[in-house]
């Protein structure tokens, strides 16, 4: 019988390529048989190696002749990444040894290692919750310093510890109620009634704060999405194109030229924004940009961040124009909002970096279209209601560059306060939003029995409800299938 | 002062990207206590661990929040890759983490290694001559069975076995000369003559084994380079992606179609061939094609396998035209020539796969195209002298994939008895090539030296050259400059 976590499997766990080694990862209870018959060592054997020590030994090819020197990593049970025995195995980094090698790991008896087995080894071992194990593969793909933060805090189990001690509450929440229960035929309330309601209170609104930072959380790990918009031909790939530093989007005078969106990341100040590049708003009849426009609107829509780009070199009722129907796709409450004020190195602009000038600056207004249109939009705002304190505006050239520092520094600064310094759970997995909003919708059925006096039975099945969906996110309870739909996305040899 | 060898030098020894675990390298000095600066261990320090242990610990990032957890292999000089201390640091295959370490490591005191400066370090320590060390990035390189033996051999000091056997020799008739001189005012003849030149010859074979043996090393290091040559529209660049699977070659019923050569290398039976596809031969006017030809010729004449291409839609004097054409730049001694019949399908070929028929099989040769071919291009050989058995004649479909596996096999075959068993030395090595030449040079001036009487101290000089020439090749002798164009070509971390 096939039983899966019982055979000893191997995987690289480093990528082929050019490099200086290759390591392979071996972990079950024949790993260290399996690589002595792999490994002839200088000195004693593997198997009779004590854990965390390091061997020096070759590997013969099936015909007899040298393979290669390795340097053998030897963990036993259970202090190893998996908390079974493990081995492992750096060669000369040649995709040619690396896989001679896998084919006598192979022929000793081992598997190849399906996507992110080692790591659902340690689950299984309890070396780790499924919620600190998910966090291996972010922790890996993490790109920058926050959505490290993020993914190291959570694979260490600072999550896990918060959703702990939630479920401790409700744990103790359901014993009262329990008790209660015991005792219900003679018709005492044993349970706190005020005490109780302020308990869940607290902690329905623990857990909202949890689904609420799914949104930045996840604009932390993928990017904080910033669309950039505007009419046509304002310059808005010109400008992805300067931020990104290469030649991205296709760049032309003609009028509707993006058609697709282009995003792209970027890391600005360790902080990771994608960048979306969208089609040019205008009336048009040509149906594939229609389509374009369409999705401008959805992407701006789904932003944290607009940058609305408005170009300076047109008149004030074309600017107009522009402005409404960027104002009209952009939720103030919600969303970030920057008018960007492109070509400013046509518009006659005075000679300080456009950003000074914005602030007042000794080269005086008059004449400047830059100082011009920044008042005439400041009267536009303020017809609307929105303060001006509300919109960043920053006068550019995305062609010559000027004032694309300050737009960088603009964003960042606008997003480190949400940040916060790195102590704050932020949820960033799909299924764990899902479970805490499960548990949520629980929570308020049994707020909402405890007010309406309805049996403590019912609200006692609806808090269970609650702490199993809480327990799923960190494995409590898992079925094959969650484990598989989780560690398939993991790579090989984690 | 910088004193470049009196650093402690760090680089990532496995390339950035996806993977389970990223591994850091430090060598030096101070690689032990640089390493304590950066990790904290659970249990004692770096600096007091024993050689060859592993040990678990945390990084903190600047502002003291975790960085990662990472596992530490240490190693004590002179037991170690450069004979120095050192410390490999396994952490999570993040770029942001690897790079944050690497931060750290810098700020510790250590410096980001140049290319190949673990390697060099090894050389200047003692831990392998220069012949071996270049090895390594060869062993690294190579991507089958044949390169890797070769390079294996020589890292494993193979070549600078042979080379120093050789020296060996030549040091003792050096000192049988030198002896001569002593005496010479006395006119003695110690050495006796006729074991001068036994052993002189024996030693110029030797090395002229070895500088022709590179011919063979090279093609195995780079793969065997074979060229697919004929008339325009024969099918050279769809046999070439049939060869690899892939649409490599832009493929057109326009004659002319090809015009660059490509180049790429397939794997067969443990063996690299280089294919080069190149512009088909045809009389033009056309500038650039016209060019394209001449290149073909170019490559014909390098390559130590010819695949000429012939149509076997077109009439036979048109074949012969062709037939005429490629035998006309291939070099029957020094060259191995196939005669492709392609377009098999089109042919009216019997219903067996082709190469049995060419054989002689049952379906007998009335009509069929094939087999008429063939004894019309045996005619042909037959007249300009060349045997039978000089060329192989397949007939193939590069459409349908009809003859490929025959054309394989005959590919491996004809090189297998060239290959050996791998116990032969190859050179591989365009520096070792140069050494092997000069020093052959020198000893064919000794030689000539011994027969004209000529002074035994001149000859001695000589031979003193060929032994300078020979220990350049491992290193005895060696400049800073020597050591920089080696080493640069290498990878960072090796």
């Amino acid at each position: 019988m096939y039983i899966k976590n019982e055979d000893t499997i191997f995987a690289p766990a480093t990528i082929p390529g050019t490099g200086a080694i290759s390591v392979i990862r071996i972990s079950g209870a024949a790993a260290l048989s399996i690589a002595d018959k792999v490994v002839t060592c200088v000195h004693g054997t593997i198997s009779d190696a004590p854990g965390y020590s390091l061997k020096f030994g070759t590997v013969k090819a099936a015909d007899g002749s040298l393979l290669d020197e390795v340097v053998v990593s030897i963990y036993r049970a259970p202090r190893s990444y998996t908390g079974e025995d493990s081995v492992e195995l750096s060669c000369h980094a040649s995709s040619y040894i690396v896989n001679a090698i896998s084919d006598l790991l192979r022929e000793a008896g081992a598997r190849f290692a399906e996507p992110g087995e080692f790591t659902e080894r340690a689950f299984l071992n309890g070396k780790m919750d499924l919620a600190q194990a998910e966090a291996v593969a972010d922790v890996i793909a993490s790109q920058n310093a926050a959505a490290h933060r993020v993914a190291f805090n959570q694979m260490k189990g600072g999550f896990s510890k918060e959703l702990k001690s939630m479920r401790d509450e409700l744990l103790k929440i359901v014993s009262l109620m329990e008790l209660e229960l015991d005792f219900s035929e003679e018709d005492v309330e044993f349970a706190d009634r005020s005490e109780l309601h302020r308990l869940l209170d607290e902690i329905i609104a623990h857990n909202s704060r949890l689904i609420d930072s799914f949104r930045l959380g996840n604009a932390i790990k993928n990017g904080i999405p910033t669309a950039i918009a505007g009419a046509t031909n304002t310059g808005k790939s010109t400008l992805l194109n300067a931020l990104l530093g290469e030649d991205r989007a296709i760049v032309s005078d003609v009028h509707g030229t993006t058609r697709d969106t282009i995003e792209e990341t970027l890391n600005i100040d360790g902080i990771l924004f994608r960048f979306i590049d969208t089609a040019g708003i205008r009336e048009t009849s040509e149906t594939v940009e229609k389509i374009g426009i369409e999705k401008t609107y959805q992407k701006m829509h789904q932003a944290s961040i607009v940058l609305g780009m408005l170009d300076l070199t047109r008149d004030l009722e074309e600017l107009k124009e522009s402005l409404d129907c960027i104002l009209g796709q952009v939720d103030m409450e919600e969303q970030e909002l920057f008018l960007l004020l492109n070509k400013a190195d046509l518009a006659g602009a005075c000679e300080c970096d456009g950003s000074i000038c914005a602030s007042g600056c000794s080269c005086g207004p008059d004449g400047d279209k830059t100082i011009t249109t920044i008042n005439y939009i400041g009267s536009i705002l303020d017809v609307r209601g929105i303060g001006a304190d509300k919109v960043r505006i920053i006068p550019i050239s995305a062609k010559n560059g000027n004032g694309l520092d300050v737009l960088r520094k603009e964003l960042a600064l606008s997003q480190k306060d949400k940040l916060g310094d790195g102590s704050m759970t932020l949820v960033t997995n799909q299924r764990h939003l899902d479970a805490l909003k499960a548990a949520n919708t629980s929570l308020a059925r049994v707020k909402q029995a405890l007010e309406d006096n309805i049996p403590t039975d019912l609200a006692a099945q609806d808090l269970r409800e609650a702490i199993y969906h809480l327990g799923s996110i960190v494995g409590e309870i898992s079925t094959d299938e969650v484990l598989g739909n989780i560690f398939k996305n993991f790579c090989i040899g984690k």
